[in-house]
Order: C-alpha cells, then structure tokens, then sequence
C-alpha cells in the first residue's frame, strides 16, 4: 500500500500508534468529508476557515468568489497551509474518568494553494464536488453560465505531506478498574441525511429525485 | 443582548449579513459542539489540532497530557491561537449549480493559552467537560487519582475575541430558474448518538445507566 514520507510537520509523538500515513485511509477520510477545516497565518496570526472540498487523485480542490481575499492572499503569495478533516465516531466511556476517549478520523494535510486557471480542471472538479455532496445532482440542475464560471475562483492544493490519527474499538481501562461497578462502551455518533425537505417555492409536480430517496 | 466587539481579526467581510457576534449564539454554537479545531502557528507555520473542550462562561477549557509538546508551548509562549467550532446542518439544493449550498453555524475565536494551576479550576473543568460530552457521566465513574491529576494538563483560553457565520433555510435561486423543472430544497443532516455498544469486557449484572436512555 502507498504511504506518505514521514516529515518534521506530519510526525505523530503523542499516542503514536494512532498515527496512520496510508494513502488509503487518508483518501478515505477526506473523501467521506463534507467540509474541512483550512488554517493559514496573515502577520504571525494563525486564522481558519471552514470550507467545502472535493479530493481528485492527489489534489484537493476548494472553490469560492473571485471577491475572496484570503483565497487570493493564499495563492497569490503561495501561503503554507494546514487543511484538517475530522469525523468523530464514537464516545468512549470508561470505567475510570481519566481513560474516557473518542473514537475518531482525522487528516491533517500540509499544503500550499495554487490558482486553478485551467477551464477543464474548473469544470471537472466543481462537478466533482457538488457530486460528492449530493450524489447524482449535477445532471440535475441548471450548469453554471460563462458568467458564473468567471466569478467563480478555484484553488487546488497537492497533497503530498499527509498523516491521519484514528482511535477506534472499546474502552481500555487499568486493570483493576473492570471491577469496578459501572457501565462502559461506546456511544457511537453518525452524521446522518435525514428526509430532504423541499422548497416551499417549488414548481408543482416535480417530484423527489431518485438519487435523494 | 451582550455582543462581541467587533475587531480586524473577526469582522466577516463575504457574505457579510451571516456574520453573527451576541454571545448567545457564540456560545451555543461552542456547547453544542463534541470538540473544536485549534490552530497556532509553529516557524510560520500554521497548525492544526482537532481536540475536545468545554466553555465555563468566558473561558474555553482544553486538557491533554502534561508530556503534550504544543500544549506546553502554546502555555509557555503564549502564541496566538484560532480555535473554530463548525456545525452542518443542511445541503442546500438550489435549481442553479452555482447558489448550492450549505446551512451551518460556525464559530471562531481567536485567543492565547493561560496554563490553569489552580486545583480547584481544574476538576471543575474536567467534570463540566466529562458531563458535556455524556450528560450524567461524572457521579458513575471512578474519579480521578492524584497521579492522574498530575498528569493533566488543562489550558484555559478567554473568549473575548468571536465570532460566528451563520445560514439557515431553502436555497435562494436567480428569479427566472425557479420555473425550472428542478427539485429543490435541504437535505438535513444531523449528528446523531446512537445506540450505546457495551464494552464485552464489563462485568456481569451491569446495566444502561439511564442516562443513556
């Protein structure tokens, strides 16, 4: 399986056997993503934003206004960038306060933005996204105009400095504590679709597409 | 209602009618939240740490080992950090590919560490972050002994500098696509706790305590 290198910035110290650097389960992670989380520095200040992204091969792809001044700043002074992606999936409770935990997904990527100027790369990876939000709608709905594709800015960012961090299965208690009289387990979290609610303004007799039933 | 002043570092300038700065609505959206995203920057670097927390009024409340690298030097150099809190609460499903959307409320602040020595300020927060994450939790479980005590870490981050974005309801189309034959709408999503697994290991005759109901 391709791995990525272990560097200074990606190397897991704290609980290091959670540390996972396979391209396969990083994939995995930021593919499952609805949005992550991108941190840069303007003066020594570090600042985040939570954004959509869509992953294609090796790049990451972030899309937004031509008007946006961070996306400009990040390009065009080529920004290092940190981009985290987590997925929470289960509350871990012990039998001892102090060995309570999470189970989780997290990415971190290491990254710089580039300005995507090519028409082909824009159109492929805007379909891509809106896909990976909601499978199936881009053949749906009314494409953008020359108009729109003008004042739409996308940054691309390589992946190449990657690791993940996962925790999963049961508590794991101090010895003597199993003992003990208290409940342990895990209380597993989802992010969930629930049933789409259509627009009040909706056209009559348009009916649930397939792909959201 | 009290509000967040705002500063160069939170003024939301796109899409700036989402910009939200009461307190209420900050808060709310930082108890909700299972953990934050902390960024700080290392040699110009930015960093980013998903991590669990809670809020006792003005201060948000991290802990982690005292052998955490970051925690000790976020503590010791006081470097500015950016802690975000990001819900999704809906795909946005317009007629157009270009006003498809999100509904979230996300929160940022930006703050620096202040390493918490007093002993009284850290079990409050361990039990208000042991509680926040399980309703109930603290009174079942074996507390905390001195030498897990000792080896606590617990950062305390004043909250004076927030902000939050916020969107909510039916996607918003160009006038003439809403007679398109599209459907439209939200698709809700929804982090939800499911039923807890109990750990194969817990002794016999234990039953779901009914906090976990």
């Amino acid at each position: 399986m391709s791995k990525f290198s272990i560097t200074e910035k990606t190397e897991i110290t704290r609980l290091a056997k959670r540390g996972v650097y396979d391209k396969e389960t990083i994939y995995a992670i930021l593919d499952e993503a609805l949005y992550c989380t991108l941190a840069y520095v303007r003066n020594g200040q570090p600042f985040q934003i939570p954004t959509g992204f869509c992953r294609i091969e090796d790049k990451l792809y972030m899309h937004g206004s031509v008007g946006s001044f961070y996306m400009r700043e990040l390009a065009e002074k080529k920004l290092p960038v940190c981009i985290s992606v987590t997925h929470l999936d289960g509350l871990v409770l012990a039998r001892s306060a102090f060995h309570h935990s999470v189970n989780y997904r997290s990415a971190v990527i290491f990254s710089e933005a580039e300005k995507v100027t090519d028409q082909e790369e824009l159109y492929k990876a805007l379909e891509v996204f809106t896909n990976k939000v909601q499978p199936g709608r881009w053949n749906d709905i009314r494409k953008p105009t020359a108009s729109e594709w003008k004042a739409t800015m996308l940054l691309s960012f390589k992946i190449e400095e990657a690791s993940a961090k996962v925790r999963t299965g049961p508590p794991l208690d101090d010895d003597e504590d199993y003992a003990l009289d208290v409940w342990a387990g895990v209380v597993p979290i989802k992010l969930e679709r629930k049933d789409p609610l259509p627009d009040e303004s909706m056209k009559d007799g348009i009916s649930l597409p397939p792909y959201l039933k």
